[in-house]
């Protein structure tokens, strides 16, 4: 019988209490005691949301088999060295699905140029048709489960995929690179730049004024990762200087991304708040019930966290 | 040695005249002999772009074998009495491609809400994911080559797609209708209506008070197709009342749309100057090649316009 704590905050307990048990009961774990207050000793599993659940020293946790990530994203979790305890990051079918249409959406209304519609004080009537998305290269970097999913769906559409990552991948429909070479053929080519990638030392500030300027002039970015994976300032000048023409930026250093930040005013800036794509509750809770199932019946974790590399 | 008249305007001759005798080279037609001012006894196909020729009397082609329309629409030319001879409209891989990625674009941006960010004064940030597509039902009336391209990119992505067309279509991944019991089904479900069907006497209209009164609340409608499938009173009526939250339209009953229309001002309506999709000079003129190759060998024309429907 397993004692599962939820470690976050109300909202999310509202959106899980229900869907938790289910699925639970859907693998065969019928007898788990999920709560939200089991004391530290007594703790098989929890289930955690960084910074919501006001849990941040894991040293009681002495018992504790798996400590399972609702996001994708584990950055701010990696570096707490109290957590020793073996940590999943969540990959869901839902949060892939609504990444891919969020990143298709807006890089058909980049492709296809629908802002000058959408905002056409004057009643211009331009009729030129746009290009083919055959004749459009959209560069995805970071090719984990998210971009992966996002690239199938663009190859799908006719787009010329390029991608690169961290370790060379092979993924069908996506012209995959890696390594510096890799990463500046990638840039290169990129009109349509959509930035996936986990949040390391590696790969912050990953685009910033040298990277930028590889890009081909009028290049747009759509940023649905990681805030800190672009250089705000280098950014700027890049937009200001008309080398880059749009940038798309659905996450930031700090969320909600204050007032007077320059992206909110800047006319090549469209802001976000943070919703391409979000954990959803009842495939995220399958995830979740599979893998203490797993772990119960002595198989290993999934999406486990490998410290080394921060994701 | 099949005399060739290329019946249609400046502009459209500079995009035709080299990749028309290409397509003709491919497919073994290496004696074409291809002009804009054949004789009309001399002349044994007409390439046709309604209303840019000038030609507008078929009577003096006598010995014409087929007219090949450049346009998917030919209900300006079904009209013409002189016009006796095999008619064909263009069904074109770049058409359908374009039209593909103009609708799907479109849907994405309604179904995500793009607007709100894309054009956000006040900088609010309100951090609200959107349902996934598999939750939201997109109905496509009219399934011909357009109409099902368009349902198979959305069903990929997800959507829940219905369907409606005079005859009953089966079709992968779309739910498809016909009839007036068919018409009202798909109505009432459809949160995003777009029209793909060729307008005849009989579609005429079909967006009327009647029908807009059937969609759900809050639906909204994409016009691809033609102007005159919508009573343009009517749906003013609907957005005025908020039964229907936006219509996106890119074709009308007057082309430019006059500055006077009130589509243009209408804060629910996004104008978009009938760039949807075109006809492409590459895919077209290989449509046209194979299809005159084909009526010399005495094989049957493709795309033939049925005159008794209208398309």
């Amino acid at each position: 019988m397993p004692n599962i704590l939820f470690a976050a905050g109300d909202k999310r307990w509202q959106q899980y209490k229900d869907t938790l048990p289910l699925a639970f009961d859907a693998v065969g774990l019928t007898d788990c005691d999920l709560r939200r207050d089991h004391a530290p000793q007594d703790t098989d599993y929890i289930v955690y949301a960084p910074s919501e659940g006001g849990l941040s020293d894991f040293t009681p946790y002495t018992k504790t088999k798996a400590v399972l990530c609702l996001w994708a994203g584990v950055e701010d979790i990696v570096t707490n060295t109290t957590l020793t305890q073996p940590l999943t990051r969540m990959v869901d079918t839902g949060l892939s699905e609504g990444m891919v249409e969020w990143v298709t959406g807006q890089i058909l209304r980049h492709h296809l140029g629908l802002d000058a519609q959408i905002i056409n004080p004057d009643h211009k009537w331009q009729a030129i048709a746009p290009p083919l998305a055959r004749n459009r290269t959209v560069a995805i970097l970071g090719l984990g489960a998210l971009g992966a999913a996002c690239g199938a769906a663009l190859a799908a559409l006719n787009f010329n995929v390029t991608g690169w990552s961290r370790s060379q991948k092979s993924l069908p429909g996506i012209t995959c690179h890696s390594g510096e070479d890799g990463l500046q053929e990638v840039l290169n080519t990129a009109e349509i730049l959509v930035l996936l990638m986990p949040l390391t030392t590696a790969t912050e500030n990953l685009i910033n004024a040298r990277t930028l300027a590889e890009m081909p002039k009028g290049a747009v970015i759509i940023n649905p990762g990681r805030g800190p994976l672009i250089d705000d300032n280098a950014l700027i000048a890049a937009l200001d200087s008309g080398h880059i023409a749009h940038a798309t930026l659905d996450v930031f250093r700090q969320e909600p991304l204050p007032q007077g930040h320059p992206f909110w005013a800047h006319p090549k800036v469209t802001v976000t708040p943070h919703i391409a794509s979000e954990t959803r509750p009842e495939t995220a809770s399958q995830v979740i019930a599979k893998n203490i199932r797993r772990s119960e019946q002595g198989e290993p974790l999934m999406h486990l966290v490998d410290r080394s590399t921060g994701y």
